[in-house]
């Protein structure tokens, strides 16, 4: 072996090539991944589908409250336009983004009051996600520095991986019910590579939807260290209780070349499967940029344009029965959850999710134990334990991320399923 | 002024936030997009678009050979899976691809012979441009070069630039219709920076088919060397004159660890507008890697995948008739353009462009002029300068690229078209 082994050293220092076929395929140079492959994590939700697959081959039935994928329906005027479908063949779209929908997205942001926006000032995105992917590439160089908050939209953590920027996070609490932390907290995380703050308002994972001080307070933050304010508001219409939603849009032109909107058609109209988003934005650089960009993946999709250009004739009533059924779906796991013995939860004041603190030491374990060995009545649910959502290693041990995304009997299902489980859990482990 | 200059200098030195608002908002800090957004380049397609538009705006009829947007027929199976749509909501789809499309691309590389692929071999991507992204993440770090081959598709450019990698190309010539250089040039080139190896086969923008030497040299140089080998295979299926289309696929149980190949349903089916293509490999650590990524992504369009996992029902006639129609427009834009003084072209071996060398000193500028001056019977062309297909600045000043996406009556009248503006802007210029 001794001198094979030195024979492989003497190729690999001197590359040759008159080697007879049999040697050459033997000894071929090896190859490796990119070094930042391997750091792009995967989905902590999707982690524990294989076990979920397993649980229903069994014939269990899994409540899914792991995914914001939700079973509210489609507007009727959108799936319309695929009965109607007439347009053969199925060619690019422009790269800004279809004139329909751009100038249907123009009447959107109006109705909400923003008549100052052109469709000149939106980008169309694959998905809500190019957004965030096209803002991180635009805002900061590879090695620079995005501040945001933890629990955190895991998929932020992807797209600084991809994009070679490092997130940092700044950790908020439950017991303040995830808003944000005082002024001087966040300028003390703020270094010479800070370029930009990003914040998902209202928040998945976390339910908070912050206070128009708290959107005052980062303007000015923005403002004086002289970084992009980036604000997801996928889940714009979805707060409770009657509280407003502050859009980083009421300030965007005060800060005009800092303010960047990122938005989403998937939750706003039970589209998530259309992979269309916005990123919004007066900062014409910008702007200009994420329209290469754009232009270099030729277009969204036609067809989901198509369907989302509809937009002008959903009803208003649509997105008020949906906040009105996630309302009814938040007080029925809001209370059922403060009823168990050591779940905290604090009330979700828009979106549909919460960060949820169990009594268990390892939620992971716990959130598959759920799935291999937990039955009740050959039931079980699924949710996503919530370390992924941090950035920081070793946070979220304890804690679980539901999503409100069924209806109301089976929430209260979940929910008794769960204090049993903790239960047997509890003596078991 | 002097005095206000030395206050700014105070402010921006030490940052305070004790100003008044007034003063707060002259003084604000500057703030900068990242310097890598202004190095993607915009498309040179797309660029001269403004100039169609205000040419159209006239009455004037634009023949459009400036882009890769056919007008052949997507197949009507496709259509009608639009027409019997009856799922709502439009939910995610899973993140490596929807399972039937999966099925389905399984199916079709088995059909082209490649039996050994398995469904998990493919990763579903939101168009051909996410593959070349992805691909480009996995096997280069930032800083790292790939290896390419100009004049090439352009959007390799804007890739490299957003995954951060070196696009290093070697020219190829119209005089050998733009066919790999000898293997010691292509090995001059490797550095010890050098990851991958690049190539677009049928190719866009020249037109080249690969012949199985040229292929078989690469998969040798990328054993010798260490290397990954990528090849872009959009436009598999258009190769004329009986030319076999040697693909990567061929090669890929050789050096399972090395071969990517990068794929699409854009040009295949005339569904450029419906954003799907394909990573496929059988390295394992790019398979989880890009499923990663995917999954930051959530997954690629549902109702895209729901039609194009009818591929199985199109019909064999379908491919070959749209072959036999871009034969067809080949040989009259060859034999057309052959017959017109000064003008270059290399028969054209597969896909459906070509790099055509020109009379004149400055295609760009000749090409903004046939939309902005040039008139006949009412009608123009437009024509992309070739510029912007090569990662050489400098190169292909003098050439164009044509795309024939149009029948056989437009491409005629394009060839007079052409060669009567070349004629009085020999006068002109």
């Amino acid at each position: 072996m001794d001198s094979i082994y030195r024979f492989r050293l003497t190729i690999s220092e001197c590359e040759v090539d008159f080697l007879s076929s049999d040697l050459y395929n033997t000894y071929m140079k090896t190859i490796s991944v990119s070094s930042r492959l391997s750091l792009v994590p995967s989905s902590p939700i999707r982690k524990l589908v294989p076990y979920a697959i397993a649980a229903k081959k069994e014939g269990v039935h899994v409540y899914h409250l792991n995914i914001g994928d939700p079973d509210i329906k489609t507007p009727q005027v959108m799936i319309d336009v695929l009965k109607k479908w007439d347009r053969n063949p199925i060619g690019y779209d422009q790269s800004q983004g279809n004139p329909d929908f751009l100038e249907a997205l123009r009447w959107y942001y109006h109705k909400l009051g923003f008549t100052f926006l052109e469709s000149k000032h939106i980008q169309v995105t694959t998905g809500g996600s190019e957004a965030i992917s096209m803002a991180m590439f635009s805002v900061a160089n590879a090695g620079d520095e995005v501040l945001t908050f933890e629990p955190l939209y895991t998929n932020y953590n992807s797209y600084a991986v991809v994009n070679g920027v490092v997130l940092k996070a700044i950790t908020t609490s439950s017991d303040t019910g995830f808003h944000l932390p005082d002024r001087f907290v966040i300028e003390a995380a703020i270094s010479s590579k800070t370029k930009a703050i990003l914040i998902c308002n209202p928040n998945n994972p976390t339910g908070t939807v912050y206070t128009k001080d708290e959107i005052r307070m980062l303007v000015d933050i923005a403002k004086t260290h002289g970084l992009f304010l980036l604000s997801d508001e996928v889940y714009r219409e979805y707060t409770y209780d009657g509280r407003a939603h502050v859009s980083l849009l009421s300030y965007m032109q005060e800060i005009p070349d800092h303010a960047i909107v990122l938005d989403s058609m998937s939750k706003r109209y039970s589209l998530c499967g259309v992979r269309l988003g916005t990123l919004v934005t007066m900062n014409a650089s910008i702007l200009k940029g994420v329209l290469a960009i754009a232009q270099g993946r030729l277009s969204a999709g036609l067809i989901d344009q198509a369907i989302a250009a509809t937009l002008v004739d959903v009803p208003d009533t649509y997105i008020e029965e949906v906040r009105d059924e996630y309302t009814k779906r938040r007080d029925v796991l809001y209370e059922g959850l403060k009823s168990i013995p050591g779940v905290t939860i604090p009330k979700p004041e828009g979106a549909f999710y919460s960060i949820v603190g169990l009594p268990v030491s390892d939620a992971e374990h716990f959130c598959q134990w759920l799935l291999t060995d937990f039955r009740d009545n050959n039931e079980t649910l699924m949710i996503a334990p919530a370390a992924g959502f941090y950035a920081t290693a070793g946070k979220g041990k304890n804690e679980v991320r539901i999503a409100y995304v069924l209806n109301t009997t089976s929430i209260a299902r979940c929910v008794e399923l769960l204090a049993k489980a903790l239960s047997v859990y509890s003596k078991q482990v």
